[in-house]
């Protein structure tokens, strides 16, 4: 019996020791899974990966001089061109084409009168003709004498329904891949990210909480005024064709210090209007982490830089090199450009 | 041996049972006491208390119809007279005198020009008498002229040291007691809580994260034009002396859509200023709450309503009582007013 007892004991012991060795094993593999797991695998293993991964441990570690408080860990990124695309001109241009089309039926007068009558000939060089004061028109046409919820419903169904001529497919369809995967890999390591855009901020709120993970009150951007007025009883916000504040080029520190009230300590952009927002952010104390996106693709995406009338990327390139701040190439750095490739 | 065995085993097995019968009841214990701590010590059993607490468990229920999302649990709190006091004058008033004191070795000439001689000569008749405009030139003189970040030390320094003319303390110690943990409760159930106030955004921003744990990004104020500019090679935002937009009355609203781009679910204030954020709360759909602080303590604090010049409260009292919405009376509802009584 008691050598019975003590074989069965001896066995137990040593299930006990294979079962609790196998945990520790199945756990220290899971440890090194997580350590070693890629945050950024549409990434290139390249410069521009190592100097992002490199920022993020520094002001992650306690011990370093260099530790950075999470509430301080403000991430900054233009929308336009640097989490999606921005050819062949800005997406927020196309709805506003689309807009004018929409509301066309209860403007019989358009047809003759510009530059509305250029817009629904798809006469591009009548419109450009038009000039600034055109376009103003356009935009303010379609973006204000309606209430706050309806404009948000306007953009909700363009957005769920228009696709860009070029992929034929919806507009958020065209957003970076590797960006996505390093907005998610900052939000890990404790950081807030912002949109700063020179876009509307009621054009990007509807759908940026779903397509990048930013919700409505991390986003800045341009704006139009509000009035708070009365309806059926019911305050309504009207937007009016007035604009309010114009978040691009000098006016990003200015939309940062009134939105967040923090300077960031990484920013992120892709032409000469994210200039100033980098150099803002450059110019706090403590690690500091600024990266351009270089459209170096024809072929996956679209090729530009100092010549383009659109995301024009010129002074901002040479501060870059000058600084040494992080370029990306797109050709070179990105495995991947859009989640559908 | 056996027997022996036996009873150790026995007194073994009832001790094991004593022990994790008392493990149980001290686990109950603990999970009772945070279950029953009152989350609002400070608030006298009552209407008001109740109905906090009523709202905060009915959005909180995931099996009820009425439940809400934590993304969706904004709350929005006027500052001056609903978190700290606003007599004699709002608190950011003493600050621009204080401030033309200070400044007054710079500018000997203000010892014979108004309105700055009436704040040297403490005058304040003269000073009313110097109106709207003398009173815009003392607020723009204090406040603008100078980058965000000297404006930031300047408010800092004084919120360390000026004190209070009626309780001698620093102005952050006249904060409600209650409201402070009103601010916690709900944060602690998944509330986003922001500051709206008719204050300066840069006024508050310096010291609202010590006093109410409310992050410079959570403060929406009423603000001055800002401006890119280079010093010595480094940008710089200089503050101008013209009003970019006032937080107030039907501005509230409008700065909760800028700001925040989601309806508050809740929101508190104390005076016909914050009329227009309540009816905007109150407009949306689903489970809403809207509350007043009435200041009908004299004694711990003030008594005013309908007739005082700060802090009026008559058309927001009467939509109140209308509508149903919860008014808080200091004198009966608040076992404590300040932290320090």
């Amino acid at each position: 019996m008691v050598l019975r007892a003590m074989r069965l004991s001896f066995i137990g012991r040593i299930s006990g020791a294979f079962l609790i060795g196998t945990f520790f094993l199945v756990a220290v593999g899971m440890l090194a899974g997580t350590v070693l797991a890629d945050p950024l695998p549409s990434w290139n293993e390249g410069a521009a990966k190592q100097a992002i991964i490199k920022f993020v441990n520094l002001v992650s570690d306690r011990s370093s001089p260099n530790y950075v408080t999470p509430k301080q860990r403000i991430a900054t990124f233009d929308n336009d061109g640097t989490l999606w695309s921005e050819q062949p001109m800005y997406f927020q241009g196309f709805f506003a084409l689309d807009r004018v089309k929409a509301l066309a039926l209860q403007h019989p007068e358009w047809k003759d009168r510009q530059p509305f009558k250029a817009v629904l000939e798809n006469d591009m060089k009548a419109l450009i003709a038009s000039g600034e004061k055109g376009l103003m028109e356009i935009v303010m046409t379609t973006h204000a004498g309606m209430t706050t919820e309806e404009f948000e419903r306007i953009v909700k169904d363009w957005i769920a329904t228009a696709e860009h001529p070029r992929f034929n497919r919806p507009f958020t369809d065209l957003v970076y891949q590797p960006m996505l995967e390093l907005l998610a890999y900052l939000r890990e390591n404790s950081f807030t990210t912002y949109i700063v855009s020179g876009g509307g901020i009621e054009f990007m709120r509807p759908w940026t909480e779903k397509t990048y993970g930013i919700p409505p009150e991390q986003v800045v951007g341009t704006s139009i005024k509000l009035k708070l007025e009365m309806r059926d009883g019911k305050p309504v916000l009207m937007r009016l064709p007035e604009i309010d504040f114009i978040d691009d080029g000098p006016g990003k520190p200015v939309g940062i210090q009134k939105f967040i009230g923090r300077r960031p300590i990484a920013a992120f952009g892709n032409s000469d209007g994210d200039l100033q927002m980098l150099q803002w952010t450059a110019a706090g104390e403590g690690p500091r982490f600024m990266l351009l996106v270089h459209h170096t693709d024809g072929e996956r995406e679209w090729s530009y830089d100092r010549q383009s009338p659109i995301g024009r990327l010129d002074k901002a390139l040479d501060e870059a090199q000058r600084r040494g701040w992080t370029v990306v190439g797109m050709k070179k750095d990105w495995k991947k450009v859009f989640p559908f490739q």
